[in-house]
Order: C-alpha cells, then structure tokens, then sequence
C-alpha cells in the first residue's frame, strides 16, 4: 500500500502525477524533452539509459515500464533491452552507448564518481558536449523518478503485457499527453 | 574544469541550465513549484530540506546555494541551517519537520528505505499527505540536481558572500527569472 493516498488503478508514477499536477507538468515536459525530443541518440537509445539507471536503482516500475518504451522504439527487441541491464558492455550497441551507459552508472552512485577518462571514453567514441550533458541528465533525472516512485511505495503490475500496452501509448503519444489523459489503467 | 564546455562565469547548475535552455525551463518551472508555490511548509521549511539533502549527498554549491536560501527565508539564521545540516534531530525546528527530514535523508539513500514508521512518524507530527508527497519529491529533486551539478564537475565559489547575494536575488526573483536572466556571476 502506499504511503499516502493516491488515486486508484494508476501504478507506478502515474498516481503521484495525479495527486499533485502542479508538479507533474513540468516532470512531463522534461522527460518528454530528454527522451523524444530532437536529438543525435534515437529515442530508444535515451530511453536505454533511463531503463539502465533504473535498473541499478533497483525501481521495478520504471526499469520495466521505460524497458518496455526502449524495446518499442528498438523493434520489440526486448533482448536487448535485457542484456543492457544485465551488462552494457556487452550489449550490440554500439562503443558510443556503451561510453555514455558507462557514466550513466557513475552519476546513479554520485555525480562526484564521474571521472574525465569516463568523460575521454564517450569522447573518442564521438559523444558531443551535448550527449555527455544529457547523459548525465538523463541518469539525474531518472535517480529523482526512482526515489519519487519507490519512497511512496507505490504499486507496480506483474504482468509484462500491462506494460508493452503502455509502452505503445507512451511512444505514439509522449509522456505529458498520455498521462494527463489516462483515467484508467492503461 | 567542467566535463565539458560551459557557459563561463556561471556556478553550480546554472553553466549546465544555460547550455540547455529546453531542459532548464521544466526544471526551474518544477523547483518554483515545489519550494515556493503556495503550500503549508514556507519556503524555508522546503529550502532546509533542499539543503539537508544537498549536504547528505556532498554536493557544496547545491548545499550552500539552498543553504544561504533557506537562512534568508529565515530571517538570516545561518547557525539554524548549520545545525540541521549537522543533525535535524537536535535543531531548532518542529517535531513535523524533523520527521519529513528523517523522510528526506532515507529518500537521499533510496527511496525503498522510507518505512511506514518513518511516515507514521510524520503523520502523528501533523504531517498530511501533500507535506509527505512534497518532502518525498523535494528530496528526489535533489538527487537529480546534486548529480547533474556534480555529474558535470561544475565549479562552485568559495566566498560565502557570493551564495549571500545570490540568495537574495533568488528570493525575491524565484528560480526561472532569476536563472534566465543572469547573464554575470549573481
């Protein structure tokens, strides 16, 4: 049960973007920006790296829900989805990736741990000043979602196919509109 | 040096809000919200939350920014927020706020680690459940701006003037005018 009261049949983050919409406007359009907006990594790239911080924090509704998202964009590829999680390098992604996953992992334990070879490796693989700022954006972003998710013990359904349905919704709609529109579980 | 190339003579989060405009809009919209929209905690309340998270992660320009804040909502009390930076417990504040500050630093851990005692606590406080869903979430919020802000290796100033100055223009301004339109080191 959660630790206070939310709205009914919305798992995950959706109850607490419901409970408080003042916050969850400017929680939408900043993922709605990181994850689908113009951008050298696709969207399913983007969304790896938020499935992978989850992951490692241990948040079983996001790293399935953004899992989900990531194996929509990447051809219903949830294999691969699968062996990023478990471990990046060695994933068929590509060296870019896997340098940006990398500090992605540093920022999930502290910001402090990122050091300038994690920094030198994303470079020599070609990662811009701007794939290195969202990377770390993106892994901030999604330590904030964790802990919101996790610390108000919300619920999170079992059955993988509550979340490939969402998943769909998600990608064909974007974040700020599917959940401002969902009154149900989907 | 930072991990890449900033916006000069900006401190702590605002090189990286600078350098990307379409993400620092959401996030300034979301830290106005949540510590001074309209709300049974004042701003120096929430600001010592800010700032009691910011300390736990090691994040200086973070706890120092918040923490010259929440003295100046305060009524310039700085050895107030020192002494709950050092131990909420002992400080001078509310039973209510210790208990959503013992919320906040289990949140800056994981947020799997906040119990139903921890919120029980709060509750038998006078904590209702908007004070506990903001606590919850101011704290998250930090956990993503300590990580973006040292994820980055953004430089901090070391003059306690310079934090002064700078949190008497974020109190009268608010975090999205005051960020927007800084172009100068305050």
């Amino acid at each position: 049960m959660a630790h206070i009261t939310l709205p009914e049949g919305l798992p995950g983050i959706r109850g607490p973007l419901m409970f408080r919409p003042e916050t969850a406007k400017p929680l939408n359009e900043l993922v709605d920006v990181l994850l689908r907006g113009p951008h050298p990594l696709s969207p399913g790239e983007r969304e790896l790296i938020a499935t992978y911080v989850s992951a490692q924090n241990d948040c079983r509704y996001c790293q399935t829900i953004h899992g989900a998202i990531a194996a929509n964009h990447l051809g219903g590829d949830e294999a691969l989805v699968l062996s990023v999680k478990q471990n990046p390098d060695r994933a068929a992604i590509s060296a870019k990736l896997k340098a940006l996953l990398a500090i992605a992992g540093k920022v999930q334990q502290s910001g402090k741990n990122v050091t300038s070879q994690d920094v030198e490796r994303a470079r020599e693989e070609g990662a811009t000043d701007l794939e290195i700022h969202d990377t770390v954006l993106i892994a901030a972003v999604f330590c904030m979602c964790n802990r919101y998710v996790d610390g108000l013990a919300t619920w999170a359904p079992d059955d993988p196919d509550f979340y490939r349905q969402r998943a769909a919704k998600v990608v064909a709609d974007g974040y700020s509109v599917s959940t401002l529109t969902q009154t149900a579980a989907h």
